[in-house]
């Protein structure tokens, strides 16, 4: 059935407004990749920075120790490196929730629907091959076959049918709850994502901080180090 | 003499103030060394914050277009990440500026006067070998050294005296000159680094643009794109 349909040839099942959903869905994982692959390498290069401004925070406090002629420089410039850094680790405890919740929309959501799918997909194509089957046996002459090879046929097909039909009703359903949580996840996420990076970005360290409260981020306890400047 | 002095046998003229001065300033170009390394990690990182940012604001322009339920969360995101970019590369150019100042101080202007050091310690180590052969003659007995081969050991002595103490006097001028000169490039690079780094930290842009002006830096019309929502 699939050379025929690829050699235009044989008739084939096609509910329009499904396919539509589905070309949708295919291009909005795509898309939806894309802006994970993104946020995953501003993410990682963000981590860069926030380690380079470590270093070279440290490195700032030795000369500001050292250089008592330009300790009033060094310091300031610590001081602004140390506080970066500090809200910088916020600021990626929150670009990690989007990633994560990113991936799993993408990569378990999204893939778990598109796999019914092609579980759908494939279902149409044994469906529409016994279907024509059955059509070519009804056609031919009736001495060339039998009754009892025309009742198989038929048997097949109406298996296949509801096979078919169950699974179109599946894609149907999950396209839809798919989109909804879809749309609430996003909502939420895309939220998150910029109440942080506005917050760090104009160096607001406390709406920074109620951002992941509200969005109930607990940040790794990685923070061993010693207490910032900012917290003395 | 120099083997002799890693023996530990002839004697070695040493200049205490002096030797002190040309330990701290070899200390200090690692130290700065150091600066540039990190303040050149930063500014690479920082450029592909920048990059991808861009390419994420452009992909959250395209959901916005295509996506009528989630338009005002992607606009508002993409509109962040436009706007921090047209910031960030601002930020860029001041970073630029530092990282090149402190190259020139660091391996031009330091390295000078390490050369002029190296030539000084070179110049010591051939005044110490003249003057341990010319005291080695003027006590050796009357009869077994000719007094033309002490006059001609006393010439030479003479002649890399001249020669040490002229370099001494221009080690010891470049290392004040260079101490001045230091601290007011470094007086002026730290200011303007802490100052851009704050202004684009706290989303001050007015603040970010001043401190590029007040340091005379000129961006690279690299900007070609089309003008930020922050323009319009």
């Amino acid at each position: 059935q699939y050379i025929a349909e690829r050699l235009g040839k044989g008739s084939k099942t096609v509910d329009l407004e499904l396919e539509a959903q589905i070309e949708v869905l295919r291009d909005m994982q795509r898309k939806y990749a894309n802006i994970l692959r993104l946020a995953k390498n501003l993410n990682s290069h963000f981590c860069n920075v926030v380690q380079t401004q470590r270093a070279l925070g440290e490195a700032f406090s030795e000369q500001a120790q050292r250089s008592p002629e330009l300790q009033e420089e060094f310091s300031y410039n610590c001081e602004t490196q140390r506080a970066l850094v500090k809200n910088g680790e916020v600021l990626l405890g929150a670009m990690n929730f989007f990633t994560s919740t990113i991936n799993t929309l993408c990569n378990k959501t999204m893939e778990d629907t598109l796999l019914t799918v092609r579980q759908y997909e494939a279902a149409r194509l044994e469906y529409d091959a016994y279907r024509n089957e059955m059509e070519a046996l009804q056609l031919a002459p009736r001495e060339s076959t039998s009754a009892s090879k025309v009742d198989g046929s038929k048997r097949k097909f109406d298996e296949h049918k509801v096979k078919f039909e169950k699974l179109r009703a599946d894609v149907s359903i999950k396209l839809k709850f798919l989109d909804e949580n879809r749309v609430k996840v996003m909502h939420k996420q895309l939220l998150l994502f910029h109440n942080a990076v506005s917050a760090y970005f104009t160096g607001n360290d406390s709406a920074l901080e109620a951002t992941l409260k509200q969005f109930n981020i607990k940040l790794k306890p990685a923070n061993t180090e010693k207490p910032s400047w900012i917290e003395q």
